[in-house]
């Protein structure tokens, strides 16, 4: 199993949780959870496999993504209602998820070749589309858009910092990780302490 | 015309109906009903046709599709104020376009030997998208998301069903046609005399 | 640099504005902004790419597409306070983009000798996907659903009109821009007088 096979298997574990716990929230029935854990799971890699035109998408060339996302969501319908705060849960496990993401889409571009704009693309696109998808679904205001909050700004970080450090030589083992580890923390610092980039505000018109 | 392209035909002249109808209650003018129309027509089958990388998407090799879709459309915009209950209407031709749609995508990966989960998957994406795109669009809860109810669990035994009569031996007249009749009948109980699967419910935390 | 290629920078680029515009009342952050109009920016003609099959995708393939959208999401962060009403700039921003992106559609489809009603679809798909991708991710009602508006209309027409004119003979120097100039003179018709179509209206059922 390749780095970057393991990075998407990790991404689609993680997001499909956070998916489950989505649908607990909405109090849907087990293949609901199961419908949306999928879509979270694998809908970040899926616009990132075709845009770049891989063929085949990777959870069609292999189902146990699949099962791996269903998997994840029969756990989650059985054990959510133990746990204390489930959108605490929901906050952290998407933070995990989106590192691990803009990490396997920035090592699926840097692969192919991509330049490096296209690689920071891939990374935010393939961390930020899954979780998109399950907020916009249920309703919600997705996570990619809260206001003052680092998560796009932690996806482009990351993706950057992927880039940059297989640029200086080292192999994508050094690179990828590098790149998860820098969204997370930008991620889970905005989260722990409120870290945030200045956001617009609008000021009245001038005299 | 094959099988696969009547049941293509049949979901999108159904699910064109029912994106006539959500336009009907946005009070959108004629182009406004055909545009949710195709959307909804055609949408669960284009997302099939790039998750499996089939070449072209099936409406633009066959631009009947479209017009089709249009057409039931404008017939909508004359006759909607004609019927009683438009959004009974609405659930009871989504439960048959779901229905054909679903039989229409795991035909489809069946016949291009894909394995089983990827049938599954597929069953339930063409079913379950063109509906979701509606609802979203227009800003609905979503029918694949509504608690209380079967709708992607009929998708999902529509499609295994159909996977499973294959299987057994049987060609595809027999195999899809039983696929749809599966997830209509689960569809329609749900409609008509509330069957469902248990829903997650949270309970209080232990003390 | 082509007329496509033109249109596809003019349509990226006014998207984009109308995307941060879009960003700045949701009060994101620089990145945010970015995300926001990228994805405006390139949503309309990335699915008509993946829809046509075209390798790659316009963006992939030149990556000063995001190198724009990023720059005009980033001046929109630093002046926008500037502005005295920004919807106002978004709605008559997005008629701009809406019209050169019809244009740009309509010219790709007929480029690859597509049927008539495939090129009218991709010059709506084109025009109107972007701006609908901005408004459901804000949840906000998307510009192509308001009632009593031409929307799709206009797109319509101006796909519809492109395709007349270079089949009467003239180049798509001369079609591309009659058919922009269509679609933006009915959309700023019904922004600026009203201008609309009959609206369905249901009507009390018959005694």
């Amino acid at each position: 199993m390749t780095l970057l096979t393991l990075l998407d298997f990790g991404a689609v574990l993680i997001f499909a949780l956070t998916g489950a716990l989505v649908a607990s929230r909405a109090q849907l029935d087990l293949v609901g959870f199961a419908f949306v854990a999928c879509l979270t799971a694998v809908g970040g890699g899926t616009v990132r496999d075709l845009l770049l035109n891989r063929d085949p998408v990777f959870w069609i060339g292999a189902p146990s993504y699949i099962l791996l996302a269903t998997a994840a969501a029969i756990v989650v319908f059985f054990t959510a209602h133990l746990v204390e705060s489930r959108y605490r849960w929901l906050l952290w496990l998407d933070s995990f998820a989106l590192s691990i993401a803009v990490a396997a889409g920035a090592g699926v571009a840097m692969q192919l070749d991509q330049p490096p704009v296209i690689v920071a693309l891939m990374g935010v696109t393939t961390g930020c589309m899954g979780g998109l998808m399950r907020d916009v679904v249920v309703g919600e205001v997705p996570l990619v858009l809260k206001h003052g909050e680092l998560y796009a700004t932690a996806a482009l970080a990351g993706a950057l910092t992927a880039q940059v450090v297989a640029t200086a030589g080292a192999g994508s083992y050094a690179a990828l990780p590098a790149g998860a580890a820098v969204c997370w923390a930008l991620r889970a610092g905005s989260l722990a302490f409120g870290w945030s980039l200045p956001a617009y505000k609008s000021r009245p018109p001038r005299h």
